[in-house]
């Protein structure tokens, strides 16, 4: 076993489950043995993923029956029709209801392996390893797995958590910089949200992060997952707190829908909608103009954009964000801040108000 | 209020939810309004139920906004494709995520609206109005939904439980004679797998159950759903007594696949499939001849069929049964009699016994 591991544990009572961080993790039997019962195993990972380490987990799993299906890369494939594959490829390779899926890849093969392991014959086990930043501290941790709509995305899915989550630090070495970048602004979110301190580490070690510093990334993929887990335990179904993993996604889930699905990749969306969030808070008077200015300045210092795009109308804004889930029949509400490191879910803001948001932004 | 209503609950903890049983309930507010606590109703039908009783359910919402999605009828468009309508209307018609999904229709509807509960938005509440007297005892109760893959039926769908569910017998008055006794065949399985005396009580009253006394058809749904409860509350997620509630249908579903789902009625199915389970039982030496020629005597009075279509070859028979849910990594394991009244799950018989008992039905 090599070092630097780090280990958490996601405390959802009998469906508690570890979350693994460190290099070198996909490689060792024991730790898919310790959560692996059945005899069958179905890796499901894409196209990209599966060139680069399909055959590296295969060989680690050498004591099980195992399986692949290989779905095409992107958010624009996920959707109900190559979810089907997955149940298309268990079919014909005869898996049984005690089978284990594993999900290799990004948030996208994480969201739908999860939610056909949800599906399956009403459930099979499910194995999390998470190769994006993105995925290992977000999209693995917490359970929501699901597809897009046409007419919305993550409209259709479920609450589904895995056995363990495998989050080998090693994997980020072959991400483009664009999408290290992405991962890092959910990184920022937990700041924002619900840890000050750690957000102020982040302004401290922003090169470092960038530069792929192994010590630096296992940090604030531990401190991430830790607080994630923490939301996640107090609200698995998202009845309260856990909504306030959402700052940013009301606006970004706009963007992405306005310049189509996988055009601005999901943490860049997330990353201009928290300078929105962050800039209508401003206005309802809760935070100040320098607050707004030093989360503009550690998302910029990531590489990340603090603008939407111009090229979305204002009524296209009203029209996408009236659609997201977070609207409660009519009601729009959204996740805002009171400081760095405390945010609420809040519809104190008038029309007016998200309009000079929106428009100020463009 | 009309009399003779009789109500019984499923205990399953937070999720424990009442079933209704008698004349008349669709029309009434009060049952509706005890169970739905959002603005907005979206109701979930076919072409063959709606227009009998769409308009007497929307005259009893008028409480709430309430919008519908039609679905065709039959067990053929129990897939992907036709779920992904019920999104599709969900979506255009901007219902949030505190929706609730009213199920009016058989056994399909409820599986696909169930479903699509499940899943929108990672779900959102349910209430089922089963019109068929096999969704009423059977596929209401007990939270199964789902919708069939092209290689096998149910293989995709989920474990969740509605608000409640109303029963209403006088929707039983306008279904077909072989869809009553279809359903009747899901009502002599519990007196097979656990009520020996409500066998004895349907051999006494198959003829007042297919005459649609009401009387009799609220007792035999009253004592099918709280057989069915019992089950359900001591085993929600099928890791034990809950597999029971298969007898016959392993053999069933290789009927259904194999002459097209449709053409046979589920109930059908199960129906030739319960004495194949007691002929295979007898050839075990666990219960004798006499015993399986009562089970066929009561299922012939009751007009369903009490032997397979002839024309299924043996090797299709073991290649259906093959990739039924309930094998579990190439054992094959059913539902098999002890006596009546005593049913267990057991892989105890040999390929040339299984053999046997299909060829000697066909």
């Amino acid at each position: 076993m090599k070092g630097h591991r780090r280990t958490l544990s996601v405390d959802l009572g009998e469906r508690t489950y570890p979350i693994y961080i460190g290099p070198g993790l996909i490689d060792e039997p024991d730790l898919y043995r310790a959560h692996i019962a059945s005899p069958g195993v179905m890796i499901v990972s894409n196209d990209r993923v599966a060139p680069l380490y399909l055959a590296r987990v295969r060989a680690a799993l050498s004591d099980y029956r195992v399986g692949e299906v290989i779905l095409p890369d992107g958010e624009t494939y996920k959707n109900l029709t190559t979810w089907n594959l997955i149940f298309d490829a268990l079919l014909q390779q005869r898996y049984g209801r005690d089978c284990t899926l594993v999900a290799l890849g990004g948030g996208v093969i994480g969201d739908m392996a999860g939610f056909a392991a949800a599906c399956y014959q009403r459930g099979v086990a499910l194995l999390q390893v998470p190769t994006t930043l993105l995925a290992q501290v977000d999209s693995s941790v917490g359970g929501k797995t699901g597809v897009n709509h046409a007419a919305g995305k993550n409209m259709i899915g479920a609450f589904y958590q895995p056995r363990a989550v495998l989050a080998d630090i090693d994997t980020l070495n072959t991400l483009p910089r664009r999408e290290l970048a992405a991962g890092l602004a959910e990184v920022v979110k937990y700041g924002l949200i619900r840890d000050p301190d750690f957000f102020i580490w982040l302004e401290e070690h922003a090169g470092a992060l960038l530069a792929r510093d192994d010590v630096a990334l296992s940090e604030a993929i531990e401190r991430s997952c830790r607080n994630k887990a923490q939301v996640v335990a107090a609200d698995e179904r998202e009845s309260g707190q856990r909504a306030l993993l959402n700052l940013g996604h009301s606006f970004g889930h706009a963007i992405e829908a306005a310049v189509g699905y996988g055009n601005w990749l999901h943490g860049e969306a997330v990353s201009a909608g928290m300078v929105m969030a962050a800039d209508l808070s401003r206005r309802l008077g809760w935070i100040d103009q320098t607050t707004v200015l030093r989360i503009r300045r550690l998302l910029h210092n990531l590489e990340l954009p603090v603008d939407p795009p111009a090229s979305i109308a204002i009524e296209r804004w009203l029209e996408l964000m009236a659609v997201d889930k977070k609207v409660l029949d009519g009601s729009l509400r959204l996740v805002l801040l009171r400081a760095i490191g405390d945010a609420l879910v809040s519809d104190a803001f008038s029309t007016e108000q998200l309009t000079a948001t929106i428009e100020g932004a463009c």
